[in-house]
């Protein structure tokens, strides 16, 4: 039931449909979904429309122009769109949402009117009334009256613009981007068809030489007055120069059907519309070739309207976040809700066109899956929570991302750690993908070849030489750490740690004895690197002796620092999240762990808005008689950095994190042991939250989280189906068996 | 019959084959051929292998890099080749033959060993032992060992390359060209085969709106061991530039089969031989897509050797060449005789692909033809004698270029001027495919739509407003000459007059009386520039005053002049073939006339390298009892500028134009007036010629010139078929029905 939000489209019906629809029907999730929140605030989230892990995907593009507050040439940006910003040059039909470098945002389509300008600094324009919700993005270019609404299948965007009488042009501009990666091929089929490829790539400025390319179809619902391509080369230096008039110009190529290549090329599709008229332009992609894009169009978009697609993309995203029903609690609260998780369902997104076909990682094969092959794993970040999730309300999704990554070690030789369609970006540190495939395993999800993925598990943990996983890995495995010879050798020494502790869990569960003690006694070896003076990790030189000087305080705010990555000894300082016990232990005893957490968050070390402390708010509960400090912990922080504004995430989403901490956190579970499936209990945020099961792993239809007060006041007791817990764990078996989980609260 | 040619590849059965062959068969005309020839002196032909109007051809490129003499950037450079130049860095797939401007000259495919450097200036060698020859070219690459030959089908170059033992690699460079335009696409498709794209255009440094692609197809007799595809990107500058570790370097992305587009790009094909190796590289070519290059390959090269593609072209050079037999005169006068008629059958050249498709002249769309689509039409030079020798010894090509121009006008609206692949560069002046088109037919070429082709003239010589053949068409109605308001005033108006002088003539053969009178009054407005004083054409201002000053040397070499297209006064004084009569009357009479003549000869006015003159030998067989004149003047001009070495032309080849000058002037006949079919004669520079006829254009099967003497002795007499002729002058008619043409000397 769409129909309430449909009104902004179908503005023929605007007043019968509103009071129409607000009479009879309530809102879904899907009306929650507030495609600004994240657009503000380095969340780098986009607001225009994307299908549930689309590959397509339309994003206004803001970011490039000195007259816009952050500009992507002036310094580091990762996102397409800036809320703050003014000045739009076009609409990008690939994009990442929540990463914190740039990428993809290119082939930008732009609507103009009167004569053909191709400098996106001069046809740019400011824009007003934004429309932004799932699935569909409208608004209106200031400079040329046009409006222009969007809307996307998973592999297709479709773009509509209204354009008032006289001579209108549809730009399709090769040249700018978001990715400093450069080259593109144009071909103008037909007056009503565009094919053509972009090149994309350099993640992080990394890995240039994996650049790939991004194939895309365009069909325009109208065929062109005129049409041609332009073309603006380097410039020539020297004596050549003085014989090339046109050394430099951009240069006009009307009419031409013929194939084009150039670093700054791109199309104009031009009308002359005697009266108000619309043009449609959908616009299909795929990594595969131009083929697939034009089939991954037609498929998916045919001969379907933009209201049919929107209505179509609207109900997935209606059907996917109705897998987790929530009751009570405020507007406010269900639109973060919602939104969050409706971020989690971007990223990993998908790969494999609508035939199956994809490439195969650093390989340039082309493969085939009959499942869905997923890309962006940015594991780093996900293992923590957004597996989880999936794992819980989504494991088919969950388990085809399994799958994905056994794909690719097939492929390559090597599970993925920051993979980005089909290139591996090496970005961040540690071995996460085992984490993710044990937590999986270890819930139920086991349709996929857990031997191989065993294998896969233990060639990274292993392989002492060309390990492009685990660098420094024969250190590790001879000292129990990174010495500072390495990159920020305390966390990653952490990493090594986690994952090895998913490795023994996976040992345990399939029976390999020997394996499962060698690495939980790996997992333990962070130890080394605790200063039980400073009660911190600290780095240790390669001859054992402690780091100096050292400052627990520096590395915060992404600054460099010798033992860390993106985070100082305090943010670290708790992450080993599978031996929380043993911790308390090294640090003297339960009220010195929890004095020495409480300093984490008084001394406002704590960052929420990077991944290693995020669970540190939950830790409390590990200790008997200070859960209460988790509850308000969680609370506070849920208001003070998520709310339903533009700058309403802590910072970058990072592909989904940040908003499944939010998801679980205002559920009031918390996956608290990546890799261990188990739950830590604080007060929910909604009064019930009804989990849909998918019937193919789990056996009840659903769970339900109730509050019992329907407050957010502190905890009391937790009861599973009417029985006590005996604290504020519980297992994953245990929770999805029961049927409600209850808190009693004071 | 080659065998006594293919000895240096067949090297294993060299001395049996060597002496059978030369005790057993004669030379035939295809060895007489010496592609060195025109490499020099600015000539502009290329010594390596093209099939007869092939689409393909293969040049060694040795004009980049400061080691070379002349140096592409550093000078208008209009060839891949000079031989003077020392330093080789690859050998192009496609290339002009004797033009003025640089175009084409890319797709570079060079052997190497060791490591992979792509940088041509550092992979580049010096090289020796070079042999051309008809269809084949071959030449040792110092620095690597490697022997590299060429043969070539009409659509795809054929490369042999022996390595020795070690690592061996095939670089496909497809940055560096000759062309100024840049751009290119590439997609290795597997280990042994490669596809992509080039943009060339801007020949002369015009039009580069109208820059297209040229496709191909490589296809590697061995697969690789290794390969990848490198790109350098253009460099940032800014702040972006700091976090680019790789800002501005070439990249080397190994094993990538995706597709890659850049203006700096390139392959390596990699290989580990335990022992000395060959690799064929056959590689297809398309104006008109990648799979028509793969057609063209598979087509005319499929599983062919090396050996049979160059047999079969050899064989087809032979029979084209074969068309006129010469008999007597020294082995060096058949050397340049078969090395000039060679070169005016490589342009206009093949533009259609195997299946027919080609791509239709500045639109982009995709024809399909059944004849053969010819390109390259350097028209300002070639209407003066090229296609008059097509139309007498080949009238089936003729045919097909007339047909080929007709469809340009029903593509593009009108006739071509200076069409190069689908393009029109409107290089030069005048509007000289009329000329051809009537001098076609007018000598009994008939099978083409001369109803059209006249429609087709007639919209060229008389629209007036946007008309792209003939700007300043309105002034030249009007006034009969343009003014010194447009470019080049008075060459251009000798050059309309002889056009309108052609549809006088195909008016009065269409009985179209009032054209015929009409044209004929307009071609003879030329007499309105002509100063009684100097005795010399000279421009007006567009009140009609003798533009001042006025010096008739001015404007040789090339430089800027007033009142002349690439000359001065002197040099297009007698440029109105189609009224030397009426010249004589404006002169004075015939002794004036002949002095005036015999001036711009003794004063070194006389320019044998450009067009405008080259006729001018021949105008003494005006003047009764001067015709020794003609006879001496040609045979000195053929001794000084025509020879079997490197600088054995003139100049510019101009597509044949030079070459058939000499071809002409060595049969001892010569079209003196363009577009009337007469030839004027002189002393045959061979005993024997035999000219074969087309049977479907000419009763006769064949027409023999001979010399009484064999000598080059003064004519006393000449005789067709026993019967004298009355003078110096025979009309084609006359000739194609004759049996034997005797020159009887004194």
């Amino acid at each position: 039931m769409v129909l309430n939000k449909r009104i902004t489209i179908q503005t023929a019906c605007f007043f019968y449909m509103l009071f129409f629809s607000i009479a009879v029907f309530a809102q879904q999730p899907a009306d929650f979904v507030n495609p600004f929140i994240g657009t503000s605030n380095y969340g780098a989230a986009f607001p225009g429309p994307i299908a549930p892990r689309g590959m397509a995907s339309i994003s206004p593009f803001n970011v490039a122009g000195s007259q816009n507050k952050l500009e992507k040439d002036s310094q580091w940006l990762s996102n397409p769109y800036v809320k703050e910003n003014t000045f739009l040059t076009g609409f990008s039909q690939v994009n990442l949402s929540g990463v914190g470098c740039p990428e993809l945002g290119v082939i930008l389509l732009m609507p103009t009117t009167g004569a053909v300008e191709i400098n996106h600094l001069t046809y740019g324009s400011t824009y007003s009334n934004e429309v932004a919700k799932a699935a569909y993005y409208s608004v209106n270019i200031d400079k040329y009256n046009v409006k222009a609404e969007f809307t996307a299948s998973k592999r297709a965007g479709v773009s509509k613009f209204t354009f008032p009488k006289g001579k209108s042009n549809v730009l399709l501009n090769l040249g700018l981007g978001l990715t400093n990666e450069e080259g593109a091929m144009v071909k103008v089929v037909s007056p009503s068809e565009i094919e053509g490829m972009r090149s994309v790539g350099s993640f992080c400025y990394n890995s240039p030489e994996a650049a790939y390319p991004v194939y895309f179809v365009a069909k325009f619902s109208k065929p062109a007055d005129q049409f041609g391509v332009w073309k603006k080369p380097s410039k020539y230096e020297g004596t050549e120069a003085q014989w090339m008039t046109y050394n430099g110009k951009a240069r006009m190529m009307e009419n031409t059907t013929k194939m084009v290549v150039g670093d700054s090329i791109g199309t104009y599709f031009s009308y002359q519309f005697d009266k108000e008229e619309t043009v449609e332009v959908k616009i299909g992609v795929s990594y595969v070739s131009i083929e697939n894009a034009r089939e991954n169009l037609e498929k998916e978009t045919g001969n379907k309207s933009f209201e049919a697609v929107y209505k179509e993309t609207y109900d997935e995203w209606n059907t996917e976040l109705s897998k987790i029903l929530v009751e009570g609690g405020s507007t406010e609260g269900k639109t973060i809700f919602y939104t969050a998780l409706y971020h989690t369902l971007i990223h990993p997104n998908t790969l494999n066109d609508y035939n199956g076909e994809y490439p195969e990682i650093k390989r340039g094969k082309v493969g085939t899956t009959k499942n869905t092959r997923y890309t962006v794993f940015s594991l780093w970040d996900t293992y923590r929570n957004l597996h989880q999730l999936m794992a819980l309300a989504y494991p088919q999704q969950q388990s085809d991302m399994v799958k994905s990554m056994l794909e690719m070690y097939d492929e390559n030789g090597w599970l993925p750690k920051w993979e980005l369609n089909a290139t591996e970006t090496f970005t961040m540190v540690g071995d996460p993908a085992s984490i993710v495939i044990a937590d999986t395993y270890l819930k139920g999800i086991r349709d996929f070849d857990v031997q191989k993925a065993y294998g896969a598990m233990l060639k990274g943990a292993d392989q002492v030489e060309n390990n492009p996983l685990r660098p420094g890995l024969k250190e590790y495995i001879e000292k129990g750490y990174l010495s500072t010879n390495h990159r920020g050798p305390v966390s990653t020494t952490q990493e090594y740690n986690a994952s090895d502790y998913s490795i023994a869990l996976l040992a345990k569960a399939l029976g390999k004895k020997e394996d499962e003690k060698r690495f939980k006694n790996r997992s333990l070896s962070y130890r080394k690197l605790f200063d039980k003076n400073l009660k911190l990790l600290r780095p240790r030189t390669a001859d054992g002796k402690w780091y100096e000087p050292f400052d627990p305080v520096a590395g915060a705010n992404f600054e460099e620092n010798i033992g860390f990555i993106e985070g100082n000894a305090w943010q670290y300082a708790f992450m080993v999240p599978h031996d929380i016990r043993g911790l308390i232990q090294l640090m003297g005893g339960e009220k010195a762990f929890s004095s020495q957490l409480q300093k984490v968050f008084d001394s406002k070390q704590f960052d929420m808005a990077n991944e290693p402390d995020i669970a540190y708010p939950y830790l409390f509960n590990y200790i008997k008689g200070d859960e209460w400090k988790s509850q308000e912990m969680v609370q506070k922080l849920v208001r003070n950095y998520f709310q339903n504004q533009p700058k309403g995430l802590p910072g970058n989403d990072d592909t989904g994190t940040m908003s499944a901490w939010l998801v679980y956190s205002m559920m009031g579970i918390y996956p608290i042991a990546p890799g261990d499936p188990v739950y830590t209990i604080t007060t929910p945020m909604f009064d019930k939250i009804t989990i849909q099961l998918d019937s193919k792993y789990y056996k009840n239809k659903s769970i339900v989280i109730e509050r019992e007060k329907n407050t957010d006041g502190k905890i009391k007791t937790i009861e599973l189906d009417g029985k006590k817990l005996p604290g504020y764990f519980i297992s994953h078996d245990d929770f999805v068996n029961g049927k409600t989980l209850k808190v009693i609260q004071n």
